[in-house]
């Protein structure tokens, strides 16, 4: 009896959370290209109008693009820290709905700063929301490890990460710090803060043998 | 071959309604915010414009809010439901169908909430499709406990639990009658409702030894 | 190597087709709900006006629940289907992504029909999407029936489903001929039609044993 | 301790990648249709001004047709490929962040297009767009081909596979710059190029034994 019910609680219940999850991700990264709105032309049939339009909708592409690579960056860790889970709980249920609900905001700060990017408030908005969402996806972090994980995988945590997953808090607050002198850099800091974590940390793979499984989850 | 029917109309087939069924409730949680429009400004740079705009937006907000946290309670309380049928069978199908087909309504009422949120009928009206779909899912969970439950959890079920999840019916119905009176208790009825019944049933477990599998059903 | 290839092509493809598939049937069911705008008021709070905007979007109501219905049950019957294929082909690829791009563009007729919902054209055009709908599905499942059924389920299939099949496609098209004389005619036709197919066959369970399995494709 | 890190990083993480992908290809096909915009008549009743505007559609309803086609291709040839993988790693996961990233762009082009058939720029945006992504799938194609192949598949692989898929990328960059002669024949092309591939590849299947294994990721 006891068996199922860990059961129930335990595996069953991730698969279905990570499922809900891969959905939820899935449909806010395509949702974004919504917000590119098609043109309208006084000419149909003139080149340099619509070349124009499509200039003009430059911040928003980058906006979109921005936003794209923030959101998958987020999937990725989401992958990888309820690899590290041993079962799901209530807790890790509502933490995951509260970081789900701050993902599925995303297009409105995203649509925000690509129509008004000349708008210091709408940028640095968009900053203080990634801030936000980093502070979430941490506070999940932080409960799995603390009372889910997975025994084979307690010693090779770093002890840090929680610790170094707050530069991607400051590098977003940064940027939304820089958006009241120049947007220009705003978007660039809020473009290389994603970037920056691409790359697989492999110099942490030295120190510990199991390597992999304790990183890319900072952002 | 009738291991193989029973197969085909049992595990299989509840695998995937609830594949559908997770789909449905990501694809809404998402959805909800694209009603959030972003506002036109007369002086693109201007941050107090901006500022007030947004500030503007306030009861589109909580409105998404409510209705997130709402659709987030659907779904886990559907995820546990549905683990305890052994399999479906067409009017389990149909009864999700409904269920579903109420729960895809949601961004109807939090969209007209949203923009109307001084006008008592849109606000009211909110209310009411929650308590429909409350009695929807109500109606679903009665038919798995009396026809499909899994042979494991039938002593561990409360008896009154089915009686206990109308309350929250009473609650959205309590708070669609306050929206005539004053549309800011409506408005924290709505948000009170799902929120009372996020914390785990720890009462409960005590009183049975499986304790977990028969909670967080009700709303 | 022979036994990996045939894995690759069947069982496997089979799962990720039936994801595909029922993403885009939980999408479209979920799009559906964005035709019913929120009614623009000229009086914030007045009850009356709002109301009357509300009976105004009645026939979208009607629209957005007649292709739900429609949407789900296709849905049942593409899982069904399927269960019966043992694997999957190039041809059964194909045949699905002409039946989904079908499916995809429900909206479009449905949201034509609820805003022009005395527009006999507009009522017509969608019983005819709907046959092409169920004419699409029926040459998928005939070629199942004829080149992947399961050998366990061969001797079980009611020779004349096919046959029956094309009852849906004759009531649509008679909700479609109707809608030239009256439109509410055609609005009950494309309502009944689904909802027929809905009570699971059981007249036919008893002429074989198996009964469950060759069941509610007809449409 | 090694074991569990190479799962961790491979079967599982594969799953979950795919099933993000499904959900991203399920959403574009299914976002397509919202482009199509119910027209608006001055006389609710007249079908022949209905007719009219469904007729000034059809730039629309052909440049939706050909963008499903294109990305259920994808589609299958993405499955196609991740069939072939072994296990996925952080270089495959962000090759398949950016091929997701050019799909989820593509109804924006498909907009433009249809909504501006007669604009070569537009036309050829379209078809530059579709070049672009298939770049982007052949370098995903070629990374598992050269480090992830499972080695069942070793010797079944065309050796030419991947200088034979730039005939998409040669096929599309020649509609692209017939737009600038004639929409029409830009039109066709792009039709055409997703259909030549839509035949399985039956004189291969006679040069290796294991024929189907290696077919199809053409593009």
């Amino acid at each position: 009896m006891r068996f199922f019910n860990r059961f129930a609680q335990g595996e069953l219940r991730l698969n279905r959370i990570e499922a809900f999850s891969d959905g939820v991700f899935a449909i806010i990264v395509t949702l974004l290209v919504l917000e590119l709105k098609v043109p309208a032309l006084q000419n149909q049939r003139s080149v340099s109008e619509l070349a124009g339009r499509l200039v003009d909708l430059l911040p928003q592409f980058l906006s979109w693009l921005i936003s794209f690579v923030i959101v998958c960056k987020f999937w990725l860790n989401h992958h990888h820290i309820f690899g590290l889970a041993r079962h799901a709980n209530y807790s890790l249920v509502w933490l995951n709905v509260l970081f789900l609900m701050c993902q599925s905001f995303i297009p409105f700060p995203t649509a925000l700063m690509g129509e008004h990017a000349s708008n210091p408030l709408a940028v640095s908005f968009f900053g203080c929301v990634m801030a936000i969402n980093t502070i979430a996806f941490i506070s999940m972090h932080r409960y799995i490890l603390r009372h889910l994980l997975k025994p084979e995988f307690a010693e090779a945590q770093d002890p840090h990460i929680i610790l170094k997953s707050f530069v991607g808090v400051v590098s977003y607050l940064i940027g939304a710090a820089c958006a009241w002198v120049s947007v220009d850099v705003a978007f660039a800091v809020y473009l290389l803060t994603p970037l920056f974590f691409i790359v697989p940390p492999q110099g942490r793979k030295v120190e510990s043998q199991t390597g992999t499984s304790h990183s890319s989850v900072t952002e």
